[in-house]
């Protein structure tokens, strides 16, 4: 970090002021910009007396800062944070050992001030700021993106991820209906966030807010036009077996009123600066209650699901392992070679093998104790059992090249939820129906 | 605590279930209600896989268990509590040790993981219940009225504490005008509240809401109908010296293009259970800025305060130092024996002695380095200067009791805060008007 | 009127431009407020071209002027008002030969102009007044109070009450929810309108909004602290036959979820310059629709109402036309001078005689084709069923003094509604259950 | 119309149980749907006692018949019903007679009595359906398009626009800023109706509410989705001489605190149903007010308008009339072979010469007493003055085939908008400035 170059011609008056006041050296900074440094003392006037009675100017005066940081000095920022307001480590020793020795109501509340950083007050004291819940996230989205390469900033994450986990409890975040009456600046991040089937411009998302589709979102308080995670769902006759019809923005609008079962068909985290910090489980239990008041006559509510790494897994299967006489390996070496196309007839005996595979690799797959498919922990984690398998129910390249196209259906029981979780989670059991696991013992056999 | 008698009839299924599954014992509970252990063991099952998957059902039992609770069971839970869920201390001691020994990423982590007492997590699970946010104010609230008899949960009230200062940080607050177009439930609750002048039923709240009054509060988005502090501000001709007219519900109401002054003459806190976590100086600052865009005719934003505190601190002054032949050692036993009215005309020489007293008392009584007037401590820390003592401005009987109705103008002045707060803090230096210091010197001399 | 006097001090600029630029004449007015004649100028001033760019402005100085009025300003004006923007009798008649001769779409449009009265259009233009929907409802409901004196007003009356029936059509109005949360504002007004049974005070109301409990409002968008009427529900085990703990404040509340009936016990019109337009058939039937969403288990909605000429019509009865030997001639000679409390036992055969005649009164007695009873006309002609007499189910004064306290039971079901009314409309016939029937014919026989 | 056929399948029962009853032939068809005769019957339904309990089922039912209707059932129902509903010609005679002979309160109650067509009524109840409003509006369209081919039906088009121009009065409108945060639903009406400057799709209407724009719609509340009018506004540093940059989705976003003036550039009036009912001049004056309040330094408040007709007027003007030696004689030629490209370069003495003739156009040319321009018209009469005329600020094609290109700013300024309307409205004078005078002038010489 340079520190040399002009004095600094931005910031407001109180920066000039707490810059000067603070320091005996003249503050610079290259092209005009704050220096990494300049904001660190920004940082520790925000945890002085000063920063208890202005501590909104400062905080924002910090925040502005920080977002006039080119690359370099964003990193160079996280460099110093990453070594500031720490513990004192003698002091967190000696009040361990207090406590060791003696434990009190009165060693406990010592350990617990020796241990806390004091970043954790310096968050705190940012969020003063107007828009400071939307910097803080912001920040450790930024943070994220240089971990790969600073794992020693681990602990600077933790800090941030410990208290935007409380900050955003799921206590504090409302389930709001999306649909066409929604501020299009909220509409706007949706077509800009979705991850698992891109929304292809205004007229597409307007399909998929239509009589028979219902889209859900959580918001924080303090974000307030910020989706942090949305869920689309459709409404339908029967659990889906095939995607293209519900991503079709010329689909048919069907009544609702003539649908039985809703079907989750893209869920997405909107947030990276919340990474780790999961609401797909809530959201999903808080929709399906709303969708049962809604609509009473519907009962079966299931996803429509990616599997996301079924090819990869089989590539890592001895071809031996393959049954034999099905055809399967020399289906692989041309599927591979990109000589098959999917929606060209396959013939039965390969289309079985493989939905066999499938069923065995979710059930079996694993990650230690849980399953390989990162789409399979989530819903069973959720305590979702897997339902079926639907052949050829996402035909995009994607898909293809993933599973074939396969797809599954996870179901949402919401009295078997509990049971189901427990299940998995004490015994790593993969909760899945009577069809699944014939599919899956037969492919053993 | 009784666990012995009938079994438990109260409870909703979950709870049975929890209940049974989970010990080998039967659980009973004396008079049909849940037992402390009861809810204890239900705070293990939300720590548990169970709660991740279940949390704001287990957490809506567990807080309709604690509701149930007689005075007694609520003792026994809150003992039980504050001896569960602590941190290991070998663990703390050794990651301490560790952290000590070579501080990085690493064991700062470990370190903290060690020292957090799981209380935390509960208390956030908790929160997932519908008006849990309410529930674990509430819970605090009780905490702390059993402080003065055990302290020994002063570390669990330091948990609470911890989490509800994070939790209700001010950027999280939103400022409301408080008007007669306030839903009668929020309004109900001011006139509950109202801590420094009560307000008299619904006329006199009506008339403190006015076209020349102004009420503010803050809330929190968890709490919608809870104000957790408000102000009550009067605008006026010229800064008041009388509390009178402010309070009287029959005062005609001034045209507020007229007005040039805003007074503070009221600010309450509402929550006992957020003790400790300060939103005064926030409220005040936002306040005048609010008041500032409205009535930019509005130059002087002041408070209009009882000391009080004097007329304590009087009767510890040796009668010796009291000016000589002022008349005051006599008036003062005559006040004392309830032998003088203050409404009756008051000897010049008298009135002017306790004036100057009053300005010695402000500026010079201390407690360690700070102001022993808990009102002036207040509005000095927020920068405020002490600008004018008022001779029976508030004539109620609590008034004259506690500083012979004598109140104080604190000037709020934004540009002046910020230092004004510095010198008070570093140097805890009382800054008052220039008359106020001359009152106190003449008593000095 | 008197014109004499000191030049007018009031009025805007605007008033005073207008007024000098248009009169040669000095204008002034009693005591500086303006005079009758003064507005009417102004009235013509907005039918101008002046109007059509500054109406707002000019009909706001038009209100402010009126409001400034004494009792004898507005009675001159009201006067003046009476007599002018009238169609000219030789165009109207010429329009309507015209269209009598030859019934076409040109002489009809011609007729209409003609015949229109230059007022209505004057009224749409005070409309343009911030306030100016509210003031043209105060300014009727003045017009109405000088009618009984001034019956050659009718026709500017009807003027006013045209627009607004049609204004306050009810399409244009909303069903809100009152209760608690609702602003002080509005409750305010509830206590000050209602007029079945007095609100008494805060507390009262709280009770009447308590969960057992269901009040609803119509309100137009440009009257939107306005209640126009509001009607109040207690929700209940079985059909009430009493009133009195309905409007105990300290009755018990009721867990809604066993409620199984609607008691409709107090509906009032707040509005006296609305008076003809009724919205009470339309507000009970979106309540009953409301409710039935609510609450699926309440099947049964049913007034509690009371029957205010019932003894006056008793007194025009021949005492020879009372039953026998019922004792009924000698207990009315009692009551009437005031012998007997009600309260006390009433001989069997006294109460069942009354209860009889009152069945027989509310079926037979008339008013040219309709029934004497006005409340009963009212529920007749929304299509609700008489069900059921309640002795002394009203014991206040009042109701003593009325019916003796007995109270009727109207029965709402929606899917008869339609049938009942037009029988009721085309053959005056009293929908009654079986047993009032028989009620009103053991009396007559 | 054909009544043939099979019978109605559609309706709802209330639908079919009124035509089954009211009639004592069997309604028939076409196609299924129910006929203008059938809908005819139902508006006397609507009419009748019943109407008056069921009024908003009957309504219901009425406009979901006229929904169904295709272009010929319409065009029978249009006929039917400018033939029904009318005042009787001999009561109106009669009581136009009695008012003439004897003006008074009663003979004038007759008269309107008289002459009211039972239509206004019926629209009155139509009111009553969920939707009405919108319905009857919708109504009014299909009509307005048919009244060229059937002039007879302007009596029936007049009791339409009379009901909509008193519902929609400016004192019911509700003044709405439209930004991003906007519904979609309502911002996909604005790129559907934008009739000045069409909105090329998202992105193109959000840089037109970006931070320095402004767009602002007047709604009515039984509308609430649906914008009435709406005008666009540019905050710039000066007047803007330039159609160009307002419209460049990619222009820069001004700081609007460097703004100036205020460029209401394009207004769209979106409901045809509601011709010849103006909202431009009121949402002017608002938007100027509101626009003072938020930017109190910008002081210039001007259009950039269209001159649709002046080539039209030009080529009407004999040649001879030209300026002589001006080479535009020629030029014209040219133009109209389009032999010419305005971007290209303009002789001076052809471009001085086509600026003095538009001027002297804009202050001369008449169509009776008011000028040719009808964009002309419309500002003058709310008051505005023609300020200046802009070379080539509209090379669009449309703009330089009506008007070369030439573009004119009208100013706003409140404090002259009435003496100037009146100035107009009674002596038909154009208000413009010296310049534009000046310009005038010159051609004339």
């Amino acid at each position: 970090m340079d520190d040399t170059g002009t004095p600094t011609e931005s910031g407001s008056p109180l920066l000039q002021r707490i810059l000067s006041l603070r320091s005996g050296t003249v503050w610079r900074s290259r092209n005009g910009q704050p220096t990494a440094k300049e904001v660190l003392r920004l940082c520790e006037a925000l945890l002085s007396e000063r920063g208890e009675v202005s501590g909104a100017r400062v905080a924002g005066d910090l925040i502005a800062a920080y977002r006039a940081f080119d690359a370099a000095s964003r990193d160079a920022f996280f460099d110093l944070l990453s070594n500031s307001f720490l513990p004192d480590p003698a002091e967190a020793a000696q009040a361990a050992d207090a406590y060791r020795a003696a434990p009190s109501s009165d060693t406990l509340l010592r350990l617990q001030r020796a241990a806390e950083p004091p970043r954790h007050e310096l968050f705190r004291r940012l969020n003063l700021a107007p828009g400071g819940t939307g910097a803080l996230v912001e920040m450790r989205r930024h943070l994220l993106a240089t971990l790969r390469d600073h794992p020693e900033r681990a602990a600077l994450d933790a800090d941030f991820a410990h208290l935007l986990r409380s900050w955003f409890n799921g206590g504090f975040l409302t389930l709001q209906r999306i649909d066409w009456r929604t501020p299009a600046s909220v509409l706007e991040r949706l077509i800009r966030y979705e991850a698992v089937h891109q929304i292809q411009g205004w007229d597409d998302l307007h399909r998929r807010l239509e009589a028979d589709r219902r889209c859900y979102a959580f918001f924080h308080p303090a974000l307030p036009d910020e989706p942090l995670i949305f869920i689309e769902v459709a409404l339908t006759e029967r659990m889906s077996n095939n995607g293209r019809p519900l991503l079709d923005p010329r689909a048919p609008v069907l009544d609702p009123v003539r649908a039985r079962c809703a079907v989750f068909y893209s869920i997405t985290h909107c947030q990276d600066g919340l990474r780790g910090i999961s609401f797909g489980s809530l959201l999903i239990k808080q929709v399906v209650e709303d969708l049962k008041r809604s609509f009473p006559r519907v009962r079966t509510f299931a996803t429509l699901s990616p599997i996301p790494d079924f090819r990869k897994w089989l590539g890592t299967t001895a071809a031996a392992a393959l049954p034999r006489g099905s055809g399967l390996a020399e289906f692989l070496a041309r599927f591979d070679s990109r000589a098959v196309v999917l929606t060209d007839p396959v013939p039965a005996e390969v289309r079985s093998g493989l939905i066999q595979l499938c069923a065995y690799y979710l059930l079996h797959a694993r990650q230690g104790h849980v399953p390989l498919d990162s789409v399979a922990r989530f819903h069973l984690a959720n305590g979702a059992r897997l339902e079926r398998l639907n052949w050829l129910a996402d035909p995009s390249a994607v898909g293809i090249r993933r599973s074939f196209g396969i797809m599954a259906n996870y179901l949402y029981r919401l009295d078997d939820l509990e049971r189901n979780h427990e299940s998995y989670a004490r015994d790593h059991r993969v909760i899945a129906s009577r069809d699944i696991e014939r599919l899956a013992r037969r492919r053993a056999g």
